[in-house]
């Protein structure tokens, strides 16, 4: 499904470029074989070893990983065994929480075109990241007491006017929760987070897809790539190797 | 504002028509002065005192009651002081939901119209009774961590094309909750809103409008002066008085 060539699922640095943040601390679950020290920047935070080979995980330690786990964690409180579905599913989010839906014990099914099929028993999550049509497709397939995370709408992002979106009398009579939620409002639960996250990482349960463009030159082509819908995995743009 | 010719605020009826039921109990509030007994017919409810001087508040303790009740102290968790919004403010549910937010301490606009004017604070609390472009336009107008409680869209049922609503990114960015609810979900709360109904009743805090038109020949005009959101208080077609 996937081009191994235009994949990365780590990207080594050779030495720390942020400043030890002390608010993050030190991760218990990674005491027993390795230490872990935390950098943040504006932009990403770095898990890194004690003997400084560090591992970069700016998506999914970080805005991405944090959001798919608010999201669906939090905002949509899942029960094992319910049906998950996710646009943009191979989106910087979309792909974590697929894999967070797996590891919960739900079933996922994650779209990453303009199309859902048909849902005969309802859709009892939905993670949506992409508004519009794709919505009034979804809510004439939930389960009553379905929840709704309005995480992104990026069909609407570029339109001179909205779609309309025709069918949220399905809210009424599902019995429908949608909440539209923002990563910064959550940041107090990054520690929980965290604790999760390191132990999927060590487990070796999570993969973490980029799609990677080389070249500054190519930045125009990677966002409209984004746009469209073409990334598989997070559009990252690479301008220069350390 | 209120024509009283139209209005009515209480049923008064000579004897009980409807059969005690057992699961519907007498409320401690009423044990001091009154004693009242409650009976049911599949749709309406009576409290009724002992002495069978019968006050008969089918909507208060019934559907409309325990809707506008659900809807707002329930799926809205109102907080002291907060600006709530109520769509179809003249309705069966909506003259409740009013009087039950300021009771709350909070403070209500209400809207009976097409429009809702702009609101530089923002709308804690809307709870929608009409849908289409009423709800757009409120989008427009949440405050962070708004709560919408989707208890009907009137304007809508009879469309056959339902409108579209274009600004639901202001879930998004506003980390706006929308809950639909049916009341038939929440029959087990009946208990703790009729403790407090009855209390307000007792208190004569609580006023119930009826919209009443006589004749069952002018029963199609009641019905689209519902549609056109003519009537003020609960629509009521006077088959035969007792």
């Amino acid at each position: 499904m996937f081009s191994s060539l235009s994949l990365k699922t780590l990207v080594h640095v050779k030495r720390p470029i942020m400043s030890p943040n002390s608010r993050l601390k030190e991760s218990p679950t990674f005491n027993a074989k390795s230490t872990y020290r935390f950098f943040q920047s504006r932009t990403r935070i770095v898990v890194a070893s004690f003997n400084e080979v560090l591992i970069l995980h700016p998506s999914f330690v970080g805005m991405p990983g944090l959001t798919a786990y608010v999201g669906f964690h939090e905002i949509c409180s899942p029960k094992k065994g319910e049906l998950v579905f996710v646009s943009a599913a191979s989106s910087a989010v979309g792909q974590l929480v697929g894999q967070f839906v797996k590891l919960m014990g739900c079933y996922v099914v994650g779209s990453a075109g303009s199309n859902i099929r048909y849902f005969p028993e309802g859709i009892n999550i939905y993670f949506e990241n992409v508004g519009g049509k794709m919505l009034d497709a979804v809510l004439l397939n939930m389960a009553i007491h379905g929840r709704i995370a309005a995480c992104g709408m990026i069909s609407q992002y570029n339109l001179e006017e909205p779609e309309g979106v025709c069918n949220l009398f399905g809210l009424l009579v599902k019995c429908v929760r949608m909440e539209g939620f923002v990563v910064s409002d959550h940041f107090h639960m990054y520690p929980k987070f965290l604790e999760l996250a390191l132990q999927y990482i060590k487990e070796g349960k999570i993969v973490y897809i980029e799609d990677i463009i080389e070249g500054l030159e190519n930045a125009p082509s990677a966002l409209i790539r984004l746009f469209t819908g073409q990334n598989v995995g997070k559009q990252v743009v690479v301008v220069a190797h350390e």
